[in-house]
């Protein structure tokens, strides 16, 4: 069966996330559907895998997945098939015919995460889905001092969510910078590591307001990255700002 | 009883339009509803008076609306106080006390809507609320050419969606541009006018788009004008790219 790789964006906020859940309209559900109606509704349920998944509320620009269709199509037909089947806060801006060998979870190297934080005292309400909102001051260069602390491999359990589950949390951030985007209101942040954990990134974007806030030393990424301690860091930034940007292989 | 002038965007998408109607979430029904828990709920229901009004899933970036308060509160108390309580899908960015003889309506001396056209064949999931989408190809300089063919004083009837009802349908348009924006994928229109008949703009976009595609003659706009018949412009652009950008007093 011939294996397809597609990027495909979404606006999260009518999702309740990426993964197929029963009696929810998540992303995953939504793509499978419309890849086994191209497909002509086979006999055996096509799976559609993505990189991984997102949560609630939260977008993708270039989110990876792959599938296996029965028969041999060309790419673009697939492309614009698909396309004109899905909802319209899903688009599908890429499709390739890849190797079996390739898989959209596995096979990825490298993700980048961009969290777009709006900080204007004024709650744009176009912004409102599409951003977090922190309305308190923040020290900019406070928290440009402090993001470099997240780079390399570290174990990230005192950034890990409640609910979650791994045989390891050790990982690796290879880029983490701070945007000045204050002339439209905004300060960006991105991600760029080998994986990441439950709500990893809405964490680590937590810590940085409150250093940001002064409620946190500067220096404290560090202390908290060696206390391995989930209770340590509480502020989770809302999902409504998180964006998976791109999966590299 | 102190008048109070203030600035609201919306995001249209969620609401039917501006006005109040029975069983429907419109914006005019959530300002009173907010202004008049300002007022603590007074004896006889306080109206917000809108500049005009919007249709279902059209925007505001700069509606301007007047109410009265039943006792004196500083302006920057009520855009705090209103804020507060106002869902996300609208803002406050200003409130000001005014005469009692200004009108949010009748006292407006032009507006300015803008239109965002996206024009990728890729549709993108973002902005699917926020622009109109159109996919075929479109002659930007034949639009160009042809839009200010809008300017002046004229008999809007061949202008008119078939429900309107009006004294009259002159009404002068002071401006009429054409943005190109085609390096973020979109086209922009925008016009000012001493004011606009129901789905105007939205009928004006639509000639505009069959000028782009050649389907209508480029100098077509005056002898539309001059018809004054309403079955002759038939295309309307989708309300989710049309912005009630200022109003001008």
């Amino acid at each position: 069966m011939p294996r397809y790789r597609a990027i495909i964006s979404y606006d999260g906020t009518n999702f309740f996330g990426w993964q197929v859940q029963p009696g929810k309209r998540t992303v995953q559900y939504e793509m499978e559907k419309v890849v086994n109606q191209m497909a002509k509704n086979p006999a055996e349920h096509i799976r559609v895998q993505g990189s991984g998944r997102t949560d609630t509320g939260v977008h993708a620009l270039g989110q990876v997945v792959h599938f296996d269709l029965p028969f041999d199509i060309e790419a673009e037909s697939v492309r614009k098939g698909l396309s004109s089947m899905l909802p319209f806060d899903i688009g599908i801006s890429q499709v390739e015919r890849v190797s079996t060998t390739f898989h959209a979870q596995y096979s990825a190297h490298t993700k980048t995460y961009r969290y777009r934080l709006s900080v204007t005292e004024f709650r744009d309400p176009f912004k409102r889905n599409y951003t977090g909102h922190w309305y308190r001051r923040l020290d900019y260069d406070k928290m440009a001092l402090a993001i470099p602390d997240y780079l390399g491999e570290h174990d990230w359990l005192s950034f890990a969510a409640a609910g979650f589950q791994a045989k390891t949390t050790v990982r690796t951030v290879t880029r983490a910078v701070i945007e000045d985007h204050r002339d439209e209101g905004e300060i960006v942040f991105e991600f760029t590591g080998t994986g990441f954990l439950y709500n990893q990134i809405r964490i680590m974007v937590g810590v940085l307001l409150e250093i940001g806030m002064g409620t946190r030393p500067v220096d404290d990424i560090p202390r908290l990255l060696a206390a391995k301690d989930r209770q340590q860091a509480r502020l989770t930034a809302p999902a409504s700002g998180l964006y998976l940007k791109s999966v590299d292989y």
